[in-house]
């Protein structure tokens, strides 16, 4: 990896903070409220086909998992129950986006480590709204320089985000949980990447998908980051 | 007006596109469809409510919006109707979100004057999907460095503004039609800023505020500003 990167961008969700199973915990909820309906694999199916199709006009982020939640209720109630159950999935909505900000163990001392050498930052998709709060919650806020929210995390992205740093693309160091997010594209356009899968059961789905090029790594923890960074200068 | 100025910055909505009528246009539409519960004045009394509840939780932008539609409709409603209204709601939600960009009269020629002199940007609040969605649509997309997406447009969001840009406050140029959003706070951190009233009954309502500052100019239409800059060089 080059000694030449002077910034350092993090993904934020399952990355700096627990995320995924907040979606999963609603959604458990959900089926549970819409059980006298429709099995639980049915209810995920219709769910997963409604989220499929509104991803390209909702985006990711709560707002949208709430939105589509409420379609699928509708539809699965069949218009023939009242509007309880919408209630609920608005109220499980709100209840996600006042959830408390879990760190991911080691995440502190790590920026700590860092944020003298380089300039960081954080790169998500999602809502600016949620991802500032969060930030603000996990009182993390003050090692970055700045939030990059991007809508799609493809080369084109990544290379607007280094012209906008104002820096070179070999320049750039993005760490994260997704090898399509965080990891392929960066290498795309000449970046370096880490890759830390959130949880075991990934590592395995991951091994799979093996990447191999010159600016790349793949660590087990967040904890093994200083070290890979000082290996190389 | 300082002639040092390296980066516009244009607030979107209402500034580049109309925006505005969008939502009071849906907001009718939902008004209507309630008609058998409530007066439209109260209609909408009850949605304003939680609309100033939900917006420090939703912030800006049509998901926020039509979240809290689809709440107002239930509390209406009392739970007594089938949910045949919130899906209509979550329509006229999708229907926003694929609404055509009317640009304001005069933008491109605009930026198609300005965008060699000065690094333009959009500094606007709301979503980033939705922002950039419009920016797709309305062909303005390569005059603009990059779109920055504000969860405020307060003091300290300018301050992070410049920051990130690498800028001094003297080298921005705000221009927007709100004089709370995109002129005050722009004028208190020691930038510029242009105001332009989005609808002749704004401008009456504007004359109020009088704001008089040597980085301030008003002006009653986009198509001005570069001769208020020539001015000035």
């Amino acid at each position: 990896m080059n000694k030449n990167i002077r910034v350092i961008a993090f993904d934020a969700d399952d990355t700096l903070w627990e995320n995924e199973h907040y979606f999963r915990k609603t959604e458990d909820e959900f089926c549970r409220l819409l059980s006298g309906f429709l099995s639980k694999s049915e209810i995920q199916r219709e769910f997963y086909q409604t989220e499929l199709v509104n991803l390209p006009l909702y985006g990711y982020g709560i707002k949208g998992f709430i939105l589509s939640l409420v379609e699928t209720a509708i539809r699965i109630t069949n218009n023939t129950h009242d509007c309880r159950i919408v209630q609920e999935v608005i109220a499980l909505g709100k209840k996600m986006l006042n959830e408390p900000v879990i760190l991911i163990d080691g995440v502190e001392e790590v920026l700590s480590t860092l944020k003298d050498k380089y300039r960081l930052i954080v790169a998500t998709k999602g809502d600016l709204l949620d991802q500032e709060r969060k930030l603000k919650k996990s009182g993390l806020l003050h090692y970055f320089h700045h939030i990059e929210i991007m809508t799609e995390k493809d080369d084109n992205s990544y290379r607007k985000l280094i012209r906008h740093l104002d820096i070179q693309a070999h320049e750039l160091l993005m760490i994260g949980n997704s090898l399509k997010s965080d990891v392929l594209p960066v290498l795309n356009i000449g970046g370096h990447a880490i890759h830390i899968p959130f949880e075991v059961t990934c590592i395995h789905e991951q091994v799979k998908e093996h990447v191999d090029h010159i600016n790349f790594q793949s660590l087990l923890h967040i904890r093994e980051v200083p070290a890979a960074l000082n290996y190389l200068t």
